[in-house]
């Protein structure tokens, strides 16, 4: 995919220490930017996620809509596309990719949007999963900005179980012997095929399960989604060392890691602004409603912060894309939200 | 461990086709059976639990009293006690072992009751997860034997959503090239940490880990407790082939599939006469309340069929005999039932 457009970032000082020299940004862009620069929308990336992967939510009659916004997809810096274990050159290539933070992602999206774009005010920061992450690090780390966030099926801050189940997921990838500590020459394709099957559990509810919901989607039996789902999304390009590399920014989430909180995620949190609708998925197990409760009730200073469940079997995979009733459930709060 | 009797079986035809020659069954009793034979209750082990990790719902003032009951604690084929991947000699030995059923569990304990001790009726059947799906089996397979049936954390047939959690934990297990498709010679360690970890997501809940529930149980940190806890438990004596082995009971688990129902599981549960409470517990995330609630009201012609939710958070750990709450409201219940 070569549709899109790269911003030099130069040298980038990372947050845990490492300088990722020569750095690139890749991004797509959707409309267009209007004379006084008053319609740009962020929308990034979520785990493994390439900015083609973000497209179902945006088209003309949708909430993010072309003609009259002007909506930016930055790719989240290991995804392969952007500045990656898989495409940087030595010495920090592979396995010495450096560790890569929230904040590090929002500091080059923001240089991104002011200092290619001129642009100081953003009407909406959107995503999923670690899209909805981002969402919430650009809310804290620029609350001048933002004037409006609809984060879905993602936190503020890893939780605890959440960080447990990536653990299973980098067990299983890194069992496999062939990922040799991350200096394999060809994929460690039977580690991918195990971090599939283990994130198969996770990505969807037991009722999903339970009502055959993938037959829906064209899989003739539950292993025909095991292998032609699960292998078949983690096999479509991702590599093992990116995996790993977002896999680490995911873990570490925490918006009060910005700095000026000293670790005060709950301080960071009512430090937000922006407008917001923060919707969790109602069977999501790894981003369960009840974390984003708690952190709506922690936002104190936004000028409007609610809760609003998606509801249904879909789980995680609600905010995917991939199911008409939550796309239309997404895009209505984002219209709403717009409007407001 | 050689605190237990061992119950010759001779040659086992078992279900999926293969002859287990001279196969042992191991056990344990408590108590002593009283002159009439009225006091037997079978209370089987779980997905690689042995017959001393059941020992915590036995004792003198609980329900399970061994001054009042007898009681028998039947190991699981493939547990390492009984016949096994790692203890069975050559053909069947290690990965050769044959598929078991849970048909196949109940027959030989079956067995081991009538033939061996002459047993013609159970006061009680209970047990946790896999002991739980064992419990069902003993219902449907026996149903003018168990007079009362208490299954905790486990369900007649295993779910789909079910099915797949396991394929991520066989996933991590065998994505070590060390497993050599069973043929190891030594145990696949980097495969059952894999594995280890990997169940550490799904064992608790998101709230036991959101309130860092662990330290109360003497673990200092998360990865002390993946660590301590989870591989430490997986590397207690757990043979590779024996838990894949236990695996593919577990998901292969169907009351259905007794001889008689044709795959009918609705059918098959309709068929149970015990007196049962049903035990799930609130979060458990493998064996959710919802499918437990669903098969109660399948039991129309149980004598009587109570849904009772283990509340907390604790998820499927509930019923691992840990936490005490947990302990005192399954004793509880096991008490009411044993007195009506």
């Amino acid at each position: 995919m070569s549709d899109h457009e790269t911003f030099d970032l130069g040298d980038v000082a990372l947050t845990e220490g490492a300088t990722l020299r020569d750095a690139k940004l890749a991004y797509k862009t959707y409309g267009a930017l209007n004379e006084d620069k008053s319609n740009a929308i962020v929308y990034p990336t979520w785990y493994s996620g390439r900015h083609w992967e973000n497209e179902w939510l945006i088209g003309p009659g949708m909430a993010l809509d072309p003609e009259r916004y002007f909506i930016i997809v930055p790719n989240m810096l290991g995804n392969g596309v952007s500045s990656s274990p898989s495409n940087t050159p030595p010495p920090y290539d592979r396995a010495r990719f450096p560790h890569v933070t929230f904040q590090d992602n929002i500091a080059v999206q923001h240089r991104l949007v002011t200092e290619h774009f001129g642009i100081e005010k953003l009407v909406l920061v959107t995503g999923w999963s670690m899209g909805a992450g981002q969402t919430y690090q650009w809310a804290v780390s620029h609350p001048e900005m933002v004037e409006r966030m609809l984060p879905f099926c993602g936190s503020p801050k890893t939780s605890r179980h959440n960080i447990v189940f990536l653990e299973g997921v980098k067990a299983a990838l890194t069992a496999d012997a062939d990922f040799d500590g991350g200096w394999y020459t060809e994929q460690p394709t039977r580690g991918i095929r195990a971090l599939a099957r283990v994130y198969a559990g996770w990505g969807f509810s037991q009722a999903f399960y339970w009502d055959e919901v993938y037959r829906e989607m064209g899989f003739s039996s539950l292993e025909d989604f095991l292998v032609g789902f699960w292998e078949g999304f983690f096999l479509d390009d991702r590599d093992a060392n990116n995996l790993l590399c977002m896999l680490w920014t995911w873990q570490n989430g925490d918006v009060g890691r910005t700095p000026g909180f000293e670790g005060d995620y709950e301080r960071a949190l009512a430090s937000i602004r922006a407008k917001a609708i923060v919707m969790p998925a109602e069977k999501d197990l790894y981003f369960p409603p009840e974390d984003e409760e708690y952190a709506v009730g922690r936002m104190e200073d936004a000028e409007r912060a609610e809760l609003r469940v998606i509801p249904g079997v879909w789980g995680h995979f609600a905010g995917g894309g991939l199911n008409p009733d939550d796309v239309k459930f997404i895009d209505d709060a984002l219209k709403e939200l717009l409007a407001s």
